[in-house]
Formats: structure tokens, C-alpha cells, sequence
């Protein structure tokens, strides 16, 4: 059992399914894709995981019972200590089913590690990204939602049942902005995607940035169909508006990390999503505010980085649960 | 070397040295005081701390290279990586004193722990105090500053530089009030010992709380001497202005608690010196605040519990450390 092992991952999304194979450094060797049935329920999505496995192990000529692991990330809450997935609402009848044992007996010999997709993106650029070598290290993504996880002495900060990571729900402004968790100013409500899209249509329907909203409305654009990605795209062909925009979100997104700073005093935090797509136009002011506002001489030596692995960081966090399935 | 194993203690802070010997268990068997000789130096301190562990180590009938372990826990910031106090403004000549071999130099074969009194603080409340068992937990004192320390899975977690755990300096208000570190707006300039008095007397100052300043006026207090401690009392007394200042305090430290919550998802926070003296009236409207502010399905689910050792806790804080040295 020494020299090839293969590892396997699946990044399970409400609407779609990755699966791929990796060698035991973890380069990634082969990957398939398919829609998430996820009308059909558990069993089966847990079918159409095995035969995902098959299919990408068949890439490099093994059986999936022959890989040495299988790490799964997980788009949805997911309880480590009991191993079943909490109630959640991108993937319907998900609550309770205890996907540990369901994948256990489906792959009898594969360690198996299984984890919600922001630790899993975590340990990824720990292991494989901008976070490398690092022994206190925050990750943090600015999608949907602005999700994290802690990687210390090379192992997931869990906290109680899972939950730990939270910055998206650090509140910054009591009874600021509606959030989706149902409190009013987290920082998520301020500097997540939508919340960025959102905080742009405010301030364009209250008349600031009428060249831009000009321009919106040549293109056919929608106010109330604007994405974070066309003010990125705008910010970067120097619009002002959009520009503006940005450091305002980097002064909410650089506070947030400034207190997650100074509570966990990591050696580098990683930037997902909207940080990587908008570079250093909203990194510089972003680390400024880092500085300014976390614990003196915690602040200044903390690097704040966008994430190495780009759209592949699904891959290599399922992986990076495969490898650490593995540890003794 | 089985049955009776002594452990040594030493809380050193600016003004006080208390040295300590207990039981293998950590059950504290004699302990002595004497005034710290700050302006005589490093050398000078570290001679009458050998002596005064020879004296109290006497006490149990054994000299200090028989006991096991030494844990000193050290009222300012400590390099546990090289062995090395910094830079602090309290005890003069400090900086870069290599405390650790100077220590292990002076009581060869005695295990020997150093950490600041924050963690040291935290550890000791996470064994012997109020947050013994936990998985995961948050340790805040509300003195002169609001240091912090997080134990988790048993061991504290430390960050970059032994800096973390630093929720005091979280920033809640910017542009808020002057912090000493040289911020503004953060928690201990809301919430600490002196915080708390600040705000009430410029509440007081601008006309609030007439009876409670004519009250003061009678017993010969001056405004600028108001101490929190007063402020405590008058609160138990029923006196309104001091309580609804107390819940105004309870509404940052809650907000504080609360964010840090989200990011450590804690089973028990525990929360020493202000918390502990004015008991339920301030800990049930923050408890409250912790629940409104957290993440959802966390807040409610950590407990926000005043400490458990009182005025014990730098002498359990050393014990504590020394059970740690000897910790494999």
C-alpha cells in the first residue's frame, strides 16, 4: 500500500457535484461533474456519489474501494462529532441523514473525512494556497455568504458543534443592515456579494453615481439587476463610482477581519471570491484598515492575502479532507 | 518521584509577587506576598523570586528543586517562543529579559511553564474554575484593561506572538472613544475598570443621574474620583442611574462577547473581576445581548458564566501553568 495512493474528493454544491481523483501530494489527476439530484433525496445522491467515484477513479485505472481516501466538502452545515448533515435550504430532506455511515458502508477501507465547505476551503489554501506553512491561519470567502474557517497548528478550529469561523456574522452596526441569519449589521449584510450589489443599488437610487448609472442603462443593465462582478469589472476600468464603492466595502470587510485579528491573531488571512476578482484595488485599503483598527503590533504583522487556488478551491478542499483523513 | 509531588506558583505583577505551593492536584498549600523590587531590576527580581519559593516551598517541608513544576504566570506580554518578556511600561528593565533560562537555570530539573496572566488566568479558570470540562473556552477579565484568553481541546490557543485572545480591543465604534492602545472605539475603552467610570461620570457631568451626584456630593466623593467599585455598590443598592449604566455597560461587553462568540463558537465564556461583582444585574441583560448579537444556533448555545476563582485566580493561574510543564 506504499507507493501510488490515490485520494478521491467530492465538492457536494446544491447544484452541482465535482468529483476527482488526486496522487498523494495531492495533484489533481481527473475530474467529472454532474447536476445534484437533489429532488431525489439522500439515497439518491449518495448513488450518484458512488458512481461519480467510479468513474473518476476509472481515470486512473483504480476502483474506488481502492483509493487510500475520500474527502467530502460539503455545501451546507455539517456535524463532525455525529457525522449527519444539519437542516439545510439549498438541499431539500439533507437534515439528520448521517452521510458519514451512508459513504462508510458505500466504501468499506477508504478513510473518510467529510466537513462543510468553508473549513474544507480552509484546510485547502492551508495546505495547497496562500496559506501554506502558516500556524495560525483565518480564510474567509466573500460569496453568497462570507463563510470561514480557522486552520491552527494544522488542524480546523471547530468550536461548539462545528460552528466556529463566524466573521460573516460579527455584528458591526447594531440595527444596521437586514442580514440573512435574521440580525440586523453583520459584517455579511455589508461586504458579501449580494450585500455589495445591494449597497451599490441603494446608493445609485439615491442619485450617487449618475455616469455609472448611465452607462448601466446604455448596456441594458437593470439597476435591480446589477452584480457585484460588474462593479468589479467597472472599478477596474477606473469608474469612479464603482471604485468608491469597493474602499467603502474593503472599510466594512478590513474592520471585520481587524476584530477576527485581534481575537485570533493569525499569521496570514486568506481573501476568497470577490477579494481575488477585485486584486489590489481593494486589498491596499482593505490592509490598511486591517492596521488601523486590530490589536497594535498584531495587526501590522498579520498578512492579509487573496486565495491561491481560484475557482479549482472546491477540488483541492475535498482533497485537503482526504489528506487529513489520512493523519494519524 | 510518585506520591507527593509539590507544584510552585509565582503571580508576578507590577506592584506584588505571590509565590505558592500546592498538591499534585493543584489544591493550594501555603502561599507568601512581598512587594515587587521593579526599580532594582531583572537580576534582583529573579533572586527574591528563588527566594521566596525557598520560603514557601518550606512550608510543605521540601526545597524548590524538589518540586516538580514551576508555573509563573507574568502581568505582562510574554514570548513564549523564545523565553523572552517584552517590552512593558510596569516593571521597567523588562524588555527581553530572558525570563524562562534564567528560571530553569536557577531550579534545575524543575519543570517550568511562563505564560502572561491572561492566558495563565484562562487556564486556570479552564481547570480548576468556571469552565472546567469545556471543550472550547473564552476567558475575559474586566479590569484595568479587558485581557482575554482562549482555552480549546485543552490547550490555549495562542496566535502570532502569543497575541491572541485580544477581544478588548476588538473595535466596536469607530471614530469612538480614545482606547490605550491607541485606537479608538474599542471595547475596553467601553467596558474595562476605568471605562466604565469614565462614561459614568461624563454621563453625571452632563446633568444624568442627579441623585446619584447629590449622593456622592453628601459622602465626600469628587466626581473625578468615582471609582467603578462605587458605581457596583450603588447598583446592588438599587440606585437607578447606576444600574441602567450597568446595562449600558452590559450592551457593549454583550456586543464585544458576542462577536468574539461568532468567531469561536466557545461552549463557556467566563468572565472575571466587574462580571463576577455585579452578578446577575449585569449578566442577565448580557447574556441577553449575546443571544440577539451571535450567530444564530451559537449564542444560544455558549454560556456566559462569571468566573469561579475570585481573588484566587493568580494564584491558581501559576498552578495552573505548573500543571502544564509537567503535561506531556
Amino acid at each position: 500500500m506504499d507507493q501510488p495512493r490515490y485520494l478521491l474528493g467530492l465538492d457536494v454544491g446544491g447544484t452541482k457535484i465535482a468529483a476527482v481523483v488526486a496522487d498523494g501530494p495531492g495533484d489533481i489527476l481527473a475530474k467529472i461533474r454532474r447536476p445534484t439530484p437533489a429532488a431525489l433525496g439522500p439515497d439518491a445522491i449518495v448513488a450518484e456519489m458512488t458512481d461519480m467515484l467510479t468513474e473518476v477513479a476509472g481515470a486512473v485505472e483504480i476502483g474506488p474501494l481502492d483509493a487510500a481516501a475520500l474527502g467530502v466538502s460539503f455545501g451546507g452545515p455539517y456535524d463532525p462529532v455525529r457525522g449527519v448533515v444539519r437542516d439545510i435550504p439549498n438541499l431539500p430532506d439533507w437534515g439528520g441523514v448521517p452521510l458519514l455511515r451512508l459513504l462508510s458502508d458505500a466504501l468499506p477501507g477508504v478513510a473518510l473525512a467529510i466537513d462543510n465547505d468553508a473549513n474544507a476551503a480552509a484546510l485547502a489554501e492551508w495546505r495547497f494556497g496562500a496559506g501554506q506553512g502558516a500556524e495560525h491561519m483565518l480564510y474567509l470567502t466573500m460569496g453568497t455568504g462570507i463563510g470561514g474557517g480557522i486552520v491552527s497548528d494544522g488542524r480546523l478550529y471547530r468550536g461548539l458543534r462545528n460552528a466556529g469561523g463566524e466573521v460573516g456574522h460579527t455584528v458591526l452596526v447594531p440595527d444596521g443592515a437586514e442580514c440573512g441569519c435574521g440580525h440586523r449589521g453583520c459584517l455579511e449584510a455589508y461586504a458579501s456579494g449580494p450585500a455589495i450589489a445591494r449597497r451599490a443599488i441603494e446608493k445609485l437610487e439615491a442619485g450617487e453615481g449618475v455616469e455609472f448609472a448611465d452607462a448601466l442603462r446604455d448596456a441594458g443593465i437593470a439597476l435591480l439587476e446589477l452584480k457585484t462582478e460588474s462593479i468589479v469589472e467597472a472599478a477596474r476600468d477606473g469608474v469612479t463610482f464603482a471604485m468608491d464603492h469597493l474602499a467603502d466595502t474593503a472599510f466594512y470587510m478590513g474592520w471585520g477581519i481587524a476584530n477576527a485579528v485581534s481575537i485570533l491573531a493569525p499569521e496570514v488571512v486568506v481573501l476568497g471570491t470577490v477579494a481575488t476578482a477585485a486584486g489590489d484595488m481593494f486589498m491596499e485599503p482593505l490592509r490598511r484598515r486591517v492596521v488601523d483598527m486590530a490589536m497594535p503590533g498584531v495587526g501590522d504583522a498579520t498578512r492579509v492575502e487573496p486565495a491561491g487556488l481560484g475557482d479549482l478551491v472546491g477540488d483541492y478542499a475535498a482533497i485537503a479532507l482526504a489528506v487529513d483523513a489520512l493523519a494519524p
